[in-house]
């Protein structure tokens, strides 16, 4: 009955979704068992979790449980906006590019994005489509919406995080912060959650659990209360309202309480930084003909190019990853909290093997 | 790290939601653990999970696994109308009194009801709305949505869903079942499932999980697949794609691959037998003055009539559970897999001294 | 190249809409033509209705013309609710029955409908759905919606109107009326349109011109600004803002600025007692057997009930009208503002003709 | 009562929508008048206007009058794509900057767009958004959508029209053309409407009338029927369902029967040329130091850069117009089918004198 179907011992690079839970997740999850719980968040879980969160980001804050990062982005988007409103992200966001276009047709916001190159906004990529307020054929830009780590694997610093929150509020805007790897984030800046999230001006968030080790969690922070109205509400319109959510809470406090999350994403982030190093100097050896990076290291991912051809092969030899933008040549490269440095390694010898090879 | 922040033999008669986890789904999410799956549904246990629910509706069904009812429904339902489309359902219905109008807002959909004293629909309950079909002022009427077992505890019989598939069908219209409690539905009639959907002509159905034992897991079965289009994108763009599927997938598995289903459901009914078959036998005794019953039990839940002030009192004896219709006495008493038989005969007694004492 | 393609003597009673435009109304329209203007409302006519509309209803109100009925009610309503906001409204509104599903798919808001035989909602019909505010599984009933003269002929009276609005503002929740026959419930009553209106409570208004002499012209009127917002952003968004908005609002100010509206509607209401005068004498001498009628004549609309096949044998002769419950026999015959005397009594000699026939 | 509000003889350069109705349709409307006509569609007059457009597009067309641009381009996208449907569009494209968000919130559709100096598409810039098919993390890209002519004042070539046509259908895309200012590109290409529309592989059209002189009256036109679904049920849940269609039908009928939107057309993109050939004339003569244009002169706008301060001095002077990009001094003429020979050389000579003065 407890059917065991994969292999247990395959890891890959495509995905840190791709990964299974955390024995401490689910631990937690087993804590939380047995017994009555009040059902939609009146649970003992899911305010712990409140106080937890308030650990992290300081009082008045208030957290909303809910199943994936598509519903925690588009709900906690559709709270700080009217119907009219707009949101600047960058193009490569994943509110734009990977949501199916939820945020659209669930959540009826318009989004206005602006290139950049390596995933992060600035003021005056913000400024290209910051403009327009009062003129009603223009759907209303009332938000900014950043990503941290970005979908591109680099991270804002504090500071351009503040510059960002100073420059929204000063347009009369909002900031949100998509947080599906605030815990890569925090661990590639070496500084509190708060201070690159409440702290430099964020507005409101969106808190991962998924890709950093639990099962299935993500939360948004109310950050603001002024900047958010109706979570209550909307989330459960938006059908991200957990029944048994005490399950929910339960994975986030395993992550949160203590410094799992910090420990899980320090880890993650140092087996890219292994395989960015490795191959670095292989680079500066004149030993890996034909492979560059595409962006920074600074979280989890590493993003690089390869000669064509090479990406197939690896694939062949068992290796798995993304192409990202294929027509470059560009790659994707995931690490996990599971990824060990042994399936670092080999994949770097692989790695070297291909290119050697051509 | 694993906190236990509740008191874990505390059960209460307030929903089948507010137990938690059966042994045997916890071990199956521990056995879907480790290495790495595809994420998104290309996974192992997904896969299983299809021959899983062939055995039970038969060859080509599709499942698409969700994260709560609510999804389920919605999507299911989106996913058998055009955006002009309306939905006949019982004014009791789940979709209609319970969803914070997902089915309008995120649906697109138009519901029309109608009322249904036992909440079961008739074929002349469908003609009150199922009318109007060329008329463009008219939200178009082409599905009708039942649930079994009811929001009322009531169970259709299989004559009865063949009655209106048949009735639906003839007027063009398509058939979709909530079956959130099709456990219970099952175990009540002592069939297959299949022989109360696809054989009675359901079209779409939402077989649920969580509240017979599972963590968090429903899914949309597409028995007829000419009456269903675009799930795929749909449960995408509704934020109801989970990433690490395997978890959701295993917990249906440990479900229904052998017959946890029907156990649980059948405990949960017979419990709620339990409890009735005691009170009237109170009643036929006259021990239990002013105790009525508002509806058949025909599964898990027990809809009673209690002398003003009487629920109040029995909740101050710290037994939970919901008013229904408060204006009438009305009360819901539910019962669930962990239900046990000394729970029920504390609530009855519970019950005997607060009529004895009025 | 004026192609004159239709009878242009032929009156029927199947709708307000089947006639055509009033000759000031079209004058009207001839004379704001010529020049430019500010399309989109910055118009010399779009400034001077508010003017007009304050006149009628008070100072501090302000006028968003818009295309049609359905656009009125969806994007006034939409501007009283938040997200997650409910209508109650009578199954008959024309919001609820005759809008194609408007408001929900287009509005984002859940209708909760009661029965009511004459059309008009009372405070205890409201009370069947005016509940569970604060409940997130429930679309939060926030506006009370009521159509005068209704969708059935009725005019609800001054104090009907205020009971309703005290008991809406004593829940928390806000009136809206739907008043595309605003004209004819203020001939009806004999009192200015401010009276059961902004006078009893109401808070947004639709204020219909098209079945009243105009050839397209309807307008959201907010009569209290703290019960609206982002009319200005809704209207575009929701598609009913007119680029040459002049002419929209010329047609309003030809009804609106002097009594136009006042003497169509007296006319057409009068059409219509004439009508149910002559039929009811004929009655009383027992000259009309099985003719009866449905509804009070309080306005421009007669519902009678007809014996079996005379209606058709009526539409056989060239009558037009339509069948209002087929099933009971009930037909709805509609006055227009260019209804004549000579074309009531021809239809009374034919319905004599007819029911003598039998 | 027939109020004439505004100068009748002033005229600008700031859109087509400032001004008036042409007389012939103003005739048109009269003559459509008194009677009374089915509602909603069932009119003499729009049965003869499917007539007038099979006429220009040939048989088997079916034509569906609304209210505005923005209902006629939404509504028809609506009906080529399915609710996880996206559209390809330039970003300077009418749908994405100026219809307030209408495509996504109430369409449901995301918009991929794609940057394009002119405003035209072409199969390559298409491809920048159109992949992704079968992936459900990316709205399916499944129509072309290009305006002609462009908001920039350009014009498709047919060559231009069919090779995206080609390419479209060729990744199993369909096309839509935005036609608000269809007669201005039938003019300017000198050849039949249907040249770069039906025979060019255009599958659903938008065709305009308000901005070449009707008072408010546009149409989606459905080419291949196989490429559009259900839009008498769009149109009505869109709001865009007209009470009294015969007076709208009578517009487009007037426009479009004979000659007049030729004519129309012919007159206004003159009057660009006229515009055009002037200032050409004298930045050749070395006369407007300073000025340049931004765009070619295909239609009847012109987009002219200015230096610093002069757009403000031409506005001081009484003339009408809107920066278009402020930032780099450019600004946009439209001209109307009513601008004069003299409104165009007291403009030029205005230009001339702002020019010589600085």
């Amino acid at each position: 009955m407890t059917s065991q179907l994969h292999d247990t011992t395959f890891r890959g690079f495509a995905s840190d979704n791709y990964s299974g839970v955390h024995p401490a997740v689910l631990a937690a999850i087993q804590a939380a068992n047995d017994g009555h719980q009040v059902a939609y968040g009146e649970d003992a879980y899911t305010e712990r979790l409140q106080e937890v969160f308030a650990g992290h980001f300081g009082e008045g804050i208030e957290a909303f449980p809910v199943f994936n990062g598509t519903g925690a982005n588009v709900t906690g988007l559709q709270s700080m906006l009217p119907r009219w409103g707009a949101v600047v992200s960058a193009k490569t966001a994943h509110i734009n590019s990977d949501e199916g276009g939820a945020p659209e047709r669930v959540g009826g916001m318009k989004l206005l994005t602006v290139p950049a190159e390596d995933g992060k906004l600035t003021p005056e990529l913000i400024d290209q489509e910051a403009w327009g307020w009062g003129d009603e054929h223009r759907a209303q830009p009332l938000v900014v919406s950043i990503t941290q780590t970005t979908e591109l694997g680099t991270a804002y610093t504090v500071e351009e995080v503040r510059a960002i929150a100073d420059h929204a509020h000063s347009l009369g805007m909002k900031l949100h912060l998509d947080g599906a790897r605030i815990a890569n984030a925090g661990a590639s800046l070496g500084v509190p959650l708060r201070a690159f999230t409440r702290d430099a001006g964020v507005d409101v968030l969106s808190v991962g659990g998924t890709k950093n080790g639990a099962l299935g969690a993500e939360a948004v922070v109310v950050l603001n209360p002024e900047a958010s109205e109706g979570l209550k509400y909307l989330r459960k319109l938006n059908m991200q309202l957990a029944s048994k959510m005490r399950f929910v809470s339960a994975q986030l406090i395993a992550l949160y309480e203590g410094e799992l999350w910090l420990e899980n994403a320090r880890h993650s982030n140092a087996m890219a930084r292994r395989l960015r190093d490795a191959l670095d100097a292989g680079i500066a050896a004149g030993e890996l003909p034909g492979l560059g990076f595409s962006q920074e290291t600074q979280s989890n991912g590493v993003f690089a190019v390869l000669p064509e051809g090479v990406a197939d092969r690896l694939r062949e030899r068992g290796f798995r990853f993304y192409d990202w933008d294929a027509s470059r040549g560009e790659v994707r490269w995931m690490c996990s909290f599971d990824t060990t440095e042994a399936d670092i390694d080999a994949f770097v010898a692989g790695i070297r093997e291909e290119l050697a090879a051509r």
